[in-house]
């Protein structure tokens, strides 16, 4: 067994999150690299830092992650902060060797995100964007159906991501409203992820056209500045900079036609990340608050017993389960970090690149790009390099 | 096309019901044998009665069904009244030899069951009771499924048939809740349903255990006699003579468990009658209140696609769908009843026993028997004849 | 009671459909006015017609709808037939000074469409567009709940309306498939009915930008010429000439955003016609597969008891539903019609002009209209007279 | 932060789930108390049992548990175990004055359940039984509904707990199914389970009617003794002595009605965990396999605005969310331990008594022995001590 040391810039929910990817590694995907929780940095007072380092058990902790990140004994950065960030981060790490761990989406723009891919491949590191809901056990047994061929031809392909969590106007102006910090809003932050199980599932989007649109244009100032990432409002009122929603259709290579929905506004919606593909053989059907289901319809199934089947993905024969529990004990939200970690120490330590990368990280950034012109152009808009 | 002159006596809720069904069946299902709408009984006065028989399509109306039984030129009697008048009923009309149509169950007690069923086989006339959920196509096909060994052998089955329609204290004593009237309760009134479709799905009861409940012991006179099966509350205050909720374990011929329950205090389970059976080979599960859906597991599928599969019974390949509308367009409760004259018709033309018959209705109500003998034993009982 | 003459041009799927409408109507909606089934008019032999008359309970047959429609005995006409069709026979009953009922969509071009109106409103007729899913108690429900103001502001609006029943390529040229007869595909079948639904329940639709698609492009001819309207193959191919499939985005008068899915090719969806509603105060969505069923979430309740409740609509309490039977029994598609038509004639005796009428049916169609321009223009198109 | 000892005795599957919820309860629910993983204990080789306790994260191992629980390090002895060996190691552990986390269900006979109830209360020590589904979020919002009196008085509990795992025929005769090692079958291993929610959330079960099936009589011999808990079939067979399903009937202190299933034999129901309870004002329903909903009915709403709604338990105001991740990211399993961990914690640092505790282990083990005498005697058995 060796040691990988890593470093996790980011210290609140993301933060939260790959810390326990990082703890639970080696508990349950034993393999030849552990992860060791070296260091982690966050834009918050050493105490505030030094105390969250100990309870997500990182050994050292260090507001300067450019200090960081220049480390020889760290081998792997993970950048889990607010979109700005990415750019400078990755770059800085990739200069200095590190292998990468980047957060979705990959940049707040596309020319950013051209950039950061071109200094890990210069590097000639691993680089992996962490679009999570591909390791959902149902979502990785979709994409083995798909690849098996039995969905046939597809037709057609619908991705919506809602949730609610702003639509009390007293919801403050945190960094995710402000362009200048989240790139957009609802567009980058879950329609970004519809993006890209799209592309994973189906195939590359080559064109699109839609519209972005904001309800609540002003809102409370967060109490402290942006980079407390508070959820309090304090006095004043600022500016919405970013979509509440934003709506598209696209065109796929493979001809098949896709219709996109991502809100923060539907209410009882809480994290409701959903999509159904329908193709000549067979269709699928998924949604996040039930994760552990995979409907599923055989068209070539004898017409008078058709249907969709319900698979709870809880078996040792689909991926990732066997490592948890037996059959019906159903896994939650932060496995699919876990499973991420797993599979990319195991491309460390086989020398293979790691999915979603970069690359792929550029070109859901170049379906957001296509997107936001779109809005501009109120036009058909084709996505750049696809 | 040949007329059959149809007689049915009772004009509530099941006479509704079986007018709509012998309007409609020739409309859906033409075959060789038309009923004609001739003449309908019930106690309400003159006026009332004869504009029932307007608005349901009868072309006479007569408040003494001794006389309309024995009239020459009626073909079918069907007995659509409470319980208690099932018996003197079926025998005179068996007795004038005319076919039967009798509600379920059969009678109020076993050895009146028995007399009705000794009536109608000496008459040598044919016989149905409407256990109308047989005719339910999602469960015709369930029956089909099972019939071809899809289900292999059977280990279990769960019939729940809950309601709550008289869970308000001031709801008054209709008589459904008088055991004079009902002979029971819950039992005989949706109970029975839940043993017919077992003993009609799986096989036959040869024990059970059980027990009876009376949540709610005295409730409001209803303002008129009970002849008038009223739903309004007046002065005074009767006792509740039959039960609430009946629950009840059961062995089958087959070596299979069974499990009941039935009531009528289960809030928001407005007409909830469910199943499910399990065997070695596969599981079905069925609910009334989504009626047009079957689910179906098939364990001999390969162990990472098994799961639950939703049928939608609307598939013209699908028992008695062919009739009515295209794939997906369902269909609702009074369907079930022009199914179930459809196939007696279909069994006149062709000189066959309607199934289920009265001969099943004794079984129902041998099982019902046996619950109550066991409310009063507090152990197991033998199904008589079983 | 006052019989009301009715003669109905169709005999398929929509005559069917509507003839049982006008029988069952008075059975369960007694009224003053009661419709007489006097007359169908269909596109078949003189046998065939005669036998179609005879099942569905129609007095008479005729082959010519042009006299059918000059008849002075004649109150209403109702036209079922395909598209291509309702334009002529609609100007034709209106000169007459028939009361008009028409399927959906209005016509097979909005020209057309604003003919038809103009010529029932100079007429002075009663008018009525059969966008039936309005006349769903669920839908109806939750037209209240809205009107209520029980949803708050409107944000965002999906309607999806998926089938499948042409997916396999063989299956034939049917005149749906030919735009001279049907004037679109999924577009103005299913598309139209998705945007009358959000136009009767959320506002009117002022611009869209869409795409269609057409995946299979030639088909077996129909054995007969397309006035068979069969649905077998026989020798060579013709050209498919409409849609399989069309999305488009929209803008609502209230600003809320719209995403509208219509196909044919959703495999396992039979009749999937769903819909979401996203307000401030509440959400909604419905399932015409579940048809009984209305989802609602009121943001209005305690956050720790927030939730989608399924409302099933079977409630006295309910739209239409005391017309039929208890509570938890579900009704069916062709109640949809039943209702209309109870609803048409009660505004024929009230001298009321029925909804959706020819007015609304003009505003769908203004919708397919952009949807199809902005399909070529590759933009945003203003949808006419909004 | 005061560090406390823990021993865990068992490393198989309980084994894994406790150690994880070790490693993890500092990590989401900081307190004052932090468990240490000092040894763990379990029939296995050195290696085995060495290389299992690095994975799980345990200082140290220790094949001799009888050495373990008297170690003077050692603050809490976790038994894991089959269910045989409970009563010995409880005994010991309390006469060394250790606190108590144990296994359900308690012990294989209520003579051994009662004897260790004793020891603890003789010992003093803290107790607690791992009924792990009553720290489930959306079962203990339902206790919360319950204890504030949204259900009303309670009428009916049904509780089914359904599997599958065992009905190949081929599956070996592992130590679940033989009587000295494992008490019972599906009634103590799952159906232990379902009276402890009854009793927990409902009442406590008074008198029992049920019955006892093994559906499949003779297995496989496990390869290598029964110790090795493997899941191969070897030569030769053996006899199951346990039950494949039990099904029982109950009654209440509280008036109201229970019907129980367990069954191994219940094809595609993986660990299908169900409860409904109805009562005068409400209604609620869970299932494990979508462990974080709540159903939720109350009778208290508008009539035409009943019906169930889903509560995801996944908010912060939910019990024990607020340590996980933001509304809609769902847990899994393992996360019942981790909130049992936290509470017996709590209870440690507060000097409370954990609950459930060997007193309730003891109340769900009286039910067992009703149940298991009632399958002989063929009549209702009193609960004893109820």
């Amino acid at each position: 067994m060796t040691e990988i040391n890593v470093a996790l810039i980011g210290h609140q929910f993301m933060g939260k999150a790959h810390s326990n990817a990082y703890r639970q590694v080696s508990k349950f995907f034993p393999g030849k690299l552990e992860p060791r929780l070296k260091v982690i940095c966050g834009k918050a007072s050493k105490e505030e830092l030094e105390a969250t380092a100990r309870q997500f058990g990182w050994e050292e902790s260090d507001p300067d992650w450019r200090r960081v990140v220049e480390r020889k004994d760290i081998d792997v950065v993970d950048i889990s902060t607010p979109g700005f960030l990415h750019h400078p981060m990755a770059i800085a790490a990739a200069e200095a060797g590190k292998h990468l761990i980047c957060e979705k989406p990959l940049a707040n723009t596309l020319a950013e995100a051209k950039e950061m891919l071109r200094a890990v491949e210069k590097a000639g590191v691993k680089h992996y964007v962490n679009f999570n809901y591909r390791r959902v056990p149902a979502v990785a047994l979709a994409k083995q159906l798909i690849a098996d061929g039995r969905l046939g031809e597809i037709y057609h392909y619908h991705g919506a991501y809602l949730q609610d969590w702003i639509m009390d106007p007293q919801f403050p102006l945190v960094w995710r409203l402000e362009k200048k910090y989240a790139g957009s809003g609802a567009l980058g932050d879950i329609g970004a992820h519809a993006a890209d199980l799209a592309q994973f599932l189906n195939a590359d989007i080559t064109e699109v056209v839609g519209f972005m649109t904001t309800f609540i244009k002003e809102r409370p100032l967060v109490d402290a500045g942006p980079g407390a990432w508070g959820a309090k409002g304090g006095r004043g009122k600022g500016k919405v900079t970013v979509d509440d929603e934003t709506n598209f259709l696209a065109r796929f290579k493979n001809g098949s036609a896709g219709v996109f929905e991502s809100t923060r506004f539907a209410g009882g919606r809480r994290n409701y990340n959903t999509l159904q593909i329908y193709g000549s053989k067979g269709s699928l059907a998924w949604n996040f608050e039930r994760m552990n289901e995979l409907e599923f319809f055989d068209r070539t199934e004898a017409g008078a017993e058709q249907g969709y089947k319900t698979i709870l993905a809880t078996e040792a024969a689909h991926p990732y389960v066997g490592a948890w529990w037996p059959p019906g004990h159903i896994v939650g939200y932060e496995h699919t970090f876990v499973h991420a970690i797993h599979d990319f120490l195991t491309c460390l330590e086989k020398d293979r690149m790691p999915t979603p990368n970069f690359r792929d990280g550029v070109k859901v950034q170049a379906v957001l790009d296509a997107v936001e012109r779109s809005a501009k152009s109120r036009g058909w808009e084709k996505v750049k390099g696809s």
